[in-house]
């Protein structure tokens, strides 16, 4: 006969911490901590596994339950002295839920089980208020939550008493008016049921038990698991346990306790009581409670005790612990433990001092601190005192906070922030030519675009906030203000953003700067101590590279070089080569790019000194630097000889039905192979100039787009000889390397063959999850969210790789492309590199390393060390 | 030892018709030839192998080679009696390429081979003018093909001589004159090597068969080789023969012969011959050749055994042959023999009266027959008498010939078509607005997009004859014209379009209507007979549907219904649905649709009586139905009683940057189910009326855009309902299946859980081209044409399926979707159903059917019959 039923308490529970798959979270404590030797209201805990049964049993109990649940109230009859069911000494039970992991309030709970009109009689005495008051919150409870009854008729009824009896609060009302309300809650019942409220126990018991199963299916705890990638097979376990009362007398007391300061970390007992108060009641809010530390002059034997076994708890589980107990009538009761939740600063000062005390290892503070917390530590963060109401809500997009004055375009936030003022710039959407604009404001403020859209990509790279894809927003350019329904915000209006919310506030936030302490700094050596992967940076500038060095990063792993593109006047160069009509006239205009270019290089070279930059050729299709406006349009005709007629025909000639596959990447090169070579030629001749004068670099190029081995050949053939003829023309000689992006699904599918031409693969898994999904990043934004609402989707797939699908092609791409050229390099640039779960992805199918924007520098060192300790290789 | 050398002649060749690999066609049908008794100039043939050993060997030859040409030769000798080198009664040779497979003018061939100073005197006799005309000319070909001198040189010598002499033709110059020339020749050679001409015939005999190997590497061949898919390590063998004389004396000759007529397939001896002439002079059209029938006439005797061999090497063969012989002196040989090319209605008509007479049998046929070659047969074509020259090239887009006035809007086209006018509507590209025009035309010609723009797909769907990307088309709407460079083509003005070579022609030329023959009925029953896969059709109209019915379709694949949307008014209905602001709205604006889409759905299933019809629920972005013009927008405001800016407001919020990877197919369904619940009762409704009266009806509703089971699921799960309910409002139950498009690259990678979901994959083959690929069908004309010209892509993956990539994402999900679901059904609706190769390549993964426009149906059929003979399952 399986085992459906575990006792516990008394010192002799059957189950154990460890048993959590089988028992809860809770139940599984709970037996651990009777077995410490703490005092634990007995009771007894039904399996996960019985509510997979009941499921698959059309609801019913499994043969042999009725029995073991027998068996284990005969246990706990015999711990407690009290009886089931009996009327002059009643065993009291709750009946809780408890999966394996903790769903705060998903799930159903009944308490005070086991009252009737005879057990009632039996307790009354002098608790006559107290009993009458728990029998009506049972009878409630029960009808409720096992049969349905609509609670609002019971909240109903217990007003006209009050007012009937004149009394302010529930506890005002007397033993007698609670028990005519108690007749007044059976009328309720049998009207909502048709039947008598059940005064046999076991009846209560069975229904609770069940009722308890099926909130496992109700709809909240449905959409939790999908939220949270909880299997709905996992089930609940049920946990049958002995009241206790808080609320008895005044000897009675209730209270929830936090090993070390859960806000700061710091070593001290943290947590908050109330006397003759129930665990709801310090919830509720409507009594303020007391600070733990009271209690030692309160109640100081029962406070001594309760610091024994803090300490008992936490030297035994290792972590800080999450406590609730309750004393009833001078005696201390432990009803809950669990590792207690922490802000960012906490979890690292807490793994850290547990190091120092011996209590963990090095190893064991990597896995405490989950990464993506680490933000918290890296950016301002909005005061959490702010009783600001957001207007709207957009995307996360790039995390920190910003307090600004709005402006509408890119020239005026430069122009304004010269003048010293503080902006938000706000925009339907961001292009390349925003990129001084973006720099200049605090934060940026988009209506469309999703998690990886240019704001979002570009803000992130700088570390600055962002909110994209706030669709409530409705700019009016031409009016200078946008609306947010009836709310109108001018140009010059102060608001503040919540990057890590996507909150949008109307006026000024307060803001709290970002501290990076020695903990910190501990935690990620460790990090690094342990982790297998490399991390280095996206980096188009020598300021976001020494930030990210600053954070950590070990190279550069993807430079955009089309961001350079856009500064200062070389955009005018830039337009010539593509409004060329001839290859000649194409390389002048290369040829006065050129110095730019090198200059760029020199000085990301310098600042990464001789650490290894992988500078990406091209990408972006040409139509992205094309003169859009009627001004830059007769500029450029006047600067090329040209009409206006033909800049406008070749501008329109350019334009493309869907760019993202369009004449972009490498293809750009296989029809002007003059682009790379003179971008090969300005990367070579700053390395060139720098190691003769002693530094070490190891150039990386890397080619972007390639979806056939032959096109990667084509193009690298021609740079590899414009590296050659560079080295030869200085007369140095020394390694370097060229690759590809992998991010386009063929290229995966045919990666053996390309890796005989590349010196290494860096996962572009942008672009590679629009193309497996046929998602364009920029659109689907209008739809996504339906898909995440219908929980088609759990997570937005392009902020945490899709390891089903596009995951699939990475693995199979590392795979073949190994087969081919084993010694080969394997990195990932998508944005997807800083995302912790997709880090560990990388580390398990064995990548050389991540590379993410600045700030995620540290998030991602700290996922990789966590990978490494989980799955070693 | 390696044999490398293989004599042939005599009757005792060495070699036979099964050994082109080693001895390429030529060298291996001459071998077969002499085996059977046919007179051929006796000689060796030196194996492709030596190429690759040659070439491998950094150009030198093998040990043992020299020691085996010896030997040949002295075969040689013997069989000729004459001897190589020799004074008196010097052994002439011909040196050729002969690879496995024809690669007419590729590569050098050296003939006269063995004169020199001495061997001239030895023949002189009567002969000299010939001789030494002999002579000069090996000089020069020695010189040109051995050693690289500029072929003018010669020219210009020649021509002097021919003026100082006051000779009109070469053929005026006397012995002594081209004696004279000879030395002159020498001269120039001496000149341009630096050496004498060579006199030693072994040193001729060495460097010739030198200059064929590296022929094989010259820049036309390696282009040609890459253009036909040859690989360049199968080498080129050389064929060393005996010269033979046409030009001898007045008694010699040489003609070329098909054995049947290759332009119709009439089983008579058909060709041309003249007198006195080597091969060249019969291809130069210098003099004009006679009908081989006068050979009968002239030279009974010889006519008679040409007759014999012409027998006898179709009946060996079993096939048509193209042979070339020579007459020497009154003696015949033969010096070729090779499958002949012919036309679609020759092939046609040959194979079937070869299996009449027993020749081959059924199967064999069906190889006989390229099926792109039906095409000819199933469209007009341009007649091969008109002499127009094209003003420019676009892209074959949709095969057959038109001729008609030029207009250049759809409105137009329907309006001068419906007053008698023929038209050809110019476009820069075409859009879904344009169907009518489109259907009103003659043909379409466009500036922009590719082989599956939507001119392009939707021309083929019609039939209809289109030029599509003719990039030299500037077209100026505004002034009613287009322009190609200088040319100025006028609204009203007349042209021509060949819609199978891409070319554009001025004014009117004749066409010749299609012939479908009761031969070809004949071979498309055998074709029926043997293939294993359905031929279904991709047709949306009941026209299209009865057309592709009359050339064979056994069901539709794909019927499109984003067509119907914009017939007559139903277009407002459609914009109505677009622009509502609430699902009220939206339904309101779908019921109006309904009746129209049952309808529809009647026709089809009536003309298809109920073979089966695969509906495609919609599957374009909306952006694509909405009102573009001021005209149409006020149109709808008014209709919907908003305001204009509303209007615009929301056609510019529908604005996507990829609409490709946008909202679109089962996207817009997850978003608004209402839509696909609305579809779905049109086609039930349909069904259910139908099979009512006596159909048998088996409705295939079909789901695009699927990436992840979920997105099939959610939707799935509400057009099943509509299914459902629909049969139960009409009391009828009968057989459907909902089915979904393979063609998200996803949808391959999980296509084990899709297959549970689904009834039936249909690949969807040029969204998955574009995604695997990352191009845009729309926009990769701009640079695909690099691709092809740089040789990195040697076919337009959109025409013919990518194997190595996007087939092998077909296999991975023919393999995954059969190991969950068995008994799926698996079929390809992409462009690429009706191409042949991609045809052989669905046979042998194993899909059930192919699915490709009506005027393609008879060429998958064949496809499919061919890749069964060639790959039984």
């Amino acid at each position: 006969m399986t085992k459906y039923v575990y006792f516990f308490g008394d010192g002799r529970s059957e189950g154990k911490a460890d048993m959590k798959n089988l028992l809860g979270g809770k139940g599984a404590n709970l037996a651990e901590m009777s077995n410490l030797g703490i005092p634990v209201p007995p009771g007894f805990t039904i399996t996960t596994e019985v509510c997979t049964l009941y499921y698959a049993n059309n609801k019913n109990w499994p043969e042999g339950l009725k029995e073991q649940i027998e068996e284990a109230i005969s246990k706990v009859e015999a711990a407690t002295g009290k009886k089931f069911g009996d009327s002059k000494n009643p065993l009291l039970f709750s009946v809780r839920s408890g999966a394996r992991v903790s769903m705060p309030g998903m799930m159903d709970t009944v308490l005070n089980l086991g009252l009737n009109d005879e057990t009632v009689k039996g307790l009354e005495g002098e608790n006559a208020r107290f009993i009458y008051d728990s029998y009506r919150r049972f009878i409630q409870m029960y009808g409720d939550v096992v049969r349905g009854v609509d609670h609002d008729l019971f909240e109903e009824a217990i007003e006209k008493a009050k007012q009937k009896a004149g009394a302010k609060n529930d506890a005002d009302l007397t033993a007698d008016q609670l028990k005519e309300l108690v007749e007044e809650y059976k009328e309720i019942y049998k009207k909502g049921t048709g039947e008598d409220f059940p005064q046999d126990p076991w009846t209560q018991l069975e229904g609770s038990i069940n009722a308890v199963f099926n909130s496992w299916n109700n709809e909240r705890a449905i959409r939790y698991r999908q939220l949270n990638n909880i299997p709905g097979d996992w089930g609940t376990a049920v946990n049958v346990q002995t009241m206790v009362f808080g609320n008895l007398n005044d000897n009675s007391g209730t209270g929830v306790a936090f090993t070390r300061n859960p806000a700061t970390g710091e070593n001290v007992f943290y947590g908050e009581y109330l006397m003759r108060a129930q665990g709801e009641d310090v919830v509720a809010g409507i009594r303020t409670p007391h600070p733990i530390a009271d209690l030692k002059e309160e109640m100081p034997e029962i406070y001594a005790e309760l610091e024994a076994i803090y300490h008992k708890l936490e030297q035994h589980y290792k972590d800080m612990q999450d406590i609730e107990f309750t004393i009833e009538n001078g005696k201390l009761y432990m009803l809950q433990t669990r590792s207690g939740k922490r802000t960012a600063a906490a979890a690292v000062r807490i793994a850290v001092e547990m190091v120092e005390e011996g209590l963990i290892d090095e190893k064991t503070a990597i896995l405490r601190v989950a990464p993506e917390q680490l933000d918290q530590l890296l950016h301002p963060m909005i005061d959490p005192n702010f009783k600001g109401k957001p207007i709207t809500k957009g995307l996360p997009a790039s995390p920190g906070a910003a307090v600004g004055r709005v402006v509408f375009t890119a020239q005026e936030a430069e122009e304004w922030a010269e003048k010293g003022e503080k902006v938000i710039l706000v925009r339907v959407e961001t292009s390349p030519e925003d990129i001084g604009g973006m720099a200049s404001a605090q934060g940026i403020l988009t209506a469309r675009g999703g998690m990886t859209s240019h704001a979002a990509v570009v803000a992130r790279g700088m570390g600055k906030c962002c909110v994209s894809g706030a669709g409530d927003v409705k700019v009016d350019f031409a009016k200078k203000l946008f609306k947010v329904g009836d709310t109108v915000v001018k140009e010059g209006d102060w608001i503040s953003l919540n990057g890590t919310t996507g909150e949008v506030f109307l006026g000024q936030a307060d803001l709290i700067e970002p501290q990076v302490t020695g903990n910190f700094a501990t935690l990620m050596s460790w990090a690094d101590k342990y982790r297998q992967m490399g991390v280095r940076t996206n980096a188009d500038t020598p300021e976001d590279a020494q930030v990210a060095r600053d954070f950590g990063a070990e190279g550069i792993g993807l430079c955009r070089t089309e961001h350079m593109f856009f500064k200062g006047d070389r955009i005018i160069s830039i337009r010539k080569m593509i409004l060329a009509d001839t290859e000649e006239e194409r390389r002048a205009a290369l040829a006065e790019l050129l110095p730019y270019q090198k200059d760029d290089f020199t000085e990301l070279f310098k600042v990464m000194k001789g650490l290894p930059v992988t500078i990406r050729l091209l990408d972006p299709p040409l139509h992205e630097f094309v003169p859009h406006t009627q001004a830059e349009q007769e500029q450029m005709a006047k600067e090329m000889g040209r009409t206006i007629e033909d800049v406008k025909a070749k501008v329109q000639s350019l334009e493309e039905f869907n760019p993202m596959l369009g004449h972009r990447g490498c293809r750009l090169a296989v029809t002007y192979p003059e682009i790379y070579e003179m971008q090969a030629r300005a990367i070579m001749e700053a390395a060139c100039e720098l190691n003769k004068e002693g530094y070490n670099i190891v150039p990386e190029i890397m080619i972007p787009l390639v979806g056939e081995v032959k096109e990667l050949k084509y193009v690298k053939d021609k740079v590899e000889k414009v590296v050659k003829d560079t080295m030869a023309d200085y007369g140095v000689s020394f390694d370097y390397h060229i690759g590809t992006m992998i991010e386009i699904p063929r290229a995966c599918l045919t990666a053996d063959e390309i890796a005989k031409e590349a010196d290494f693969f860096s996962f572009g898994t942008n672009d590679l999850t629009q193309m497996t999904f046929g998602f364009s990043r920029d659109d689907a934004g209008s739809f996504i969210k339906d898909y995440i609402g219908k929980e088609i989707l759990t997570t937005d797939v392009f902020a945490t790789l899709d390891q089903t699908g596009v995951g699939a092609l990475v693995e199979m791409a590392v795979e073949k492309g190994k087969s081919t050229n084993p010694g080969i390099k394997l990195g990932i640039c998508g944005e997807h590199g800083g995302d912790p779960t997709t880090v560990e992805f990388c580390h398990k199918v064995g990548l050389t390393y991540v590379s993410c924007s600045p700030f995620r520098v540290p998030i991602a060192r700290l996922a990789a060390a966590q990978a490494a300790v989980k799955n070693p290789r």
